[in-house]
């Protein structure tokens, strides 16, 4: 786990698109986001108090977290008069970049020189178990999609404030490196190694109380050919008891794959409802989570309620309109 | 790949059943077994001609396969004046042991003073690519399973030896580390890194003549929760035109899942064939492998008869009765 508060580091983000790790922990963790970090040319602004590194420990924060990406996810020359300072007074940091942070001479010896701790969210830290399919207590939920990409981890962040709100107990479980730094922890999935996946996800989500959900942040499509393995190890891995299943209707081919075109809700349903039931024979279908951020408001409220007609399931945009139908249909399962 | 031919290391084996990989070596690749060599106390034997390392270089060798595991997949002390001895005159060695050659310094040394390559097949020694689901030229078969260790491997060796005595241009496709030491090269699915799995089995089945047929050794099963993200992986990084579905029909329950039994044969049909035509649409099932080594003949017998007349589908037990049905049935794809 990276210790919390943080100070969130923008660097000299291009624009605000590349700030998008630290837009989620200022929309879903505000509590996390104590203040922002940024250096000349800058394009990026979370609305946060800008603070030095002194003035962040002074505001009780404890890692700086890398908020941005440039071009090739490297860890900027321009930035590291500025980690090294973050490390030397004693803050750690944490990355999900490509570019690891271990990778880096001065980071390291920094760190070391200091006792402070660098976090690489995007390699595992873990050594998993092989997983065991034996059944646990508690309830998950695990976002599926008919594409990658597509508003899974939205879709259980959302759920998670609707339950949290409701005074129910729920836990967003991150299974991407944006969902184990928004959240401090998780599983960076798509880096275990490949015969640990399942058992990945079980030791995420262990045993819990009764009335508890773990909303599982999914990865992939079963029908996106290049990560399928890794969707199919989380449905296993996850033993959902419930499934909300993903789509933006707008896409034309599946992401990174020009030859492959979406399938139907219908088909990813049957699919993953199926597999499902290997692991968790009670896993049922809650509902449809759409991203509808390329539809006017209209054209969104109208595609929602044909889902609804067609599919017999509630279906909402749990970003833009709120995911109380889900919950609804969680809380009754 | 690893250079060929093998001297068969059986070391100190406890048992026959030790020596799987040199019995595996000399069943399906004979012309790379020129010789065995056995230790004191070692209790088994492939029946091919004893020899000392130099007896083997005279012999043409070219690598020191461990063709034999103990407890726990160690590289037993009492083996290391042998290895050392092979690398110093000349031989490479390969190992599909977990305890890793690059782990031990004896052998790292003697390996660098000689110039010779230590092969640890468990481990990938490729950056495998993320897979693109590009249709390639040429045919493949992928052997699934309802389970792990159901005889997915031999199946894929018995239709390639039958290709091969028809005149057929066949490749057995290795994805295990056994597989990998028979043939000299492969994948080892089960260390690559989740999001690179797919990619692999793209990269070892590449663009091939239209009347080549690779045959892939399956992983896994869609229905074991330990390792299902492999075998989809498999199906769709395949990309097969036809599947061969491999059952054992005594097992009482999933390996190492107690409370799992296995799928039925149409239930891996209807599932395995569904998500290969995700990247194949032709994908068709081309029949039944069954592993029929804990049944008498007659009871084979009427179990193969029963599961052809069942399914429609020619049903066989390869390794006991021939693979001729199976490639019957792939030749007419």
């Amino acid at each position: 786990m990276i210790d919390t508060p943080y100070l969130l580091f923008l660097g000299d983000a291009p624009d605000p698109l590349a700030a998008k790790v630290a837009q989620g922990i200022k929309d879903w963790r505000p509590e996390f986001a104590k203040g922002q970090l940024r250096m000349d040319g800058c394009k990026a602004d979370m609305g946060l108090t800008d603070m030095t590194v002194d003035e962040a420990l002074a505001a009780g924060v404890k890692t700086l977290v890398i908020g941005v990406a440039n071009r090739g996810g490297i860890i900027s020359p321009a930035w590291k008069a500025v980690l090294v300072e973050a490390l030397e007074k004693g803050l750690d940091i944490a990355s999900g970049l490509h570019n690891l942070l271990r990778d880096e001479p001065e980071l390291v010896a920094a760190a070391a020189a200091h006792g402070r701790t660098l976090h690489d969210v995007r390699v595992p830290s873990v050594q998993y178990p092989i997983a065991n399919g034996v059944k646990r207590s508690g309830k998950r939920m695990l976002a599926v999609g008919t594409d990658c990409s597509i508003g899974k981890m939205y879709t259980a962040l959302c759920v998670e404030k609707e339950m949290r709100a409701r005074g129910m107990k729920a836990d967003f479980r991150a299974t991407g490196q944006t969902g184990i730094l928004i959240t401090g922890g998780g599983v960076p999935l798509d880096a275990v190694i490949a015969d640990f996946m399942a058992g990945s996800i079980e030791y995420l989500t262990p045993d819990n109380d009764a009335d508890h959900w773990d909303l599982i942040e999914g990865q992939g499509s079963l029908f996106h050919v290049s990560y399928s393995g890794v969707t199919l190890a989380l449905i296993h891995g996850g033993q959902p008891d419930a499934l909300v299943i993903c789509h933006e209707p707008t896409r034309d081919h599946m992401r990174g794959l020009p030859g492959y075109s979406l399938p139907s809700l219908e088909a990813v349903r049957d699919m993953a409802l199926a597999l499902a039931r290997v692991a968790n024979p009670a896993c049922t279908v809650a509902g449809y989570s759409i991203n509808t951020q390329h539809m006017a408001e209209d054209e969104a409220k109208a595609y929602l309620a044909k889902v609804e007609a067609d599919l017999g399931l509630p279906a909402t945009d749990p970003f833009r309109f709120g995911a109380g139908k889900l919950v609804d249909a969680l809380d009754a399962i």
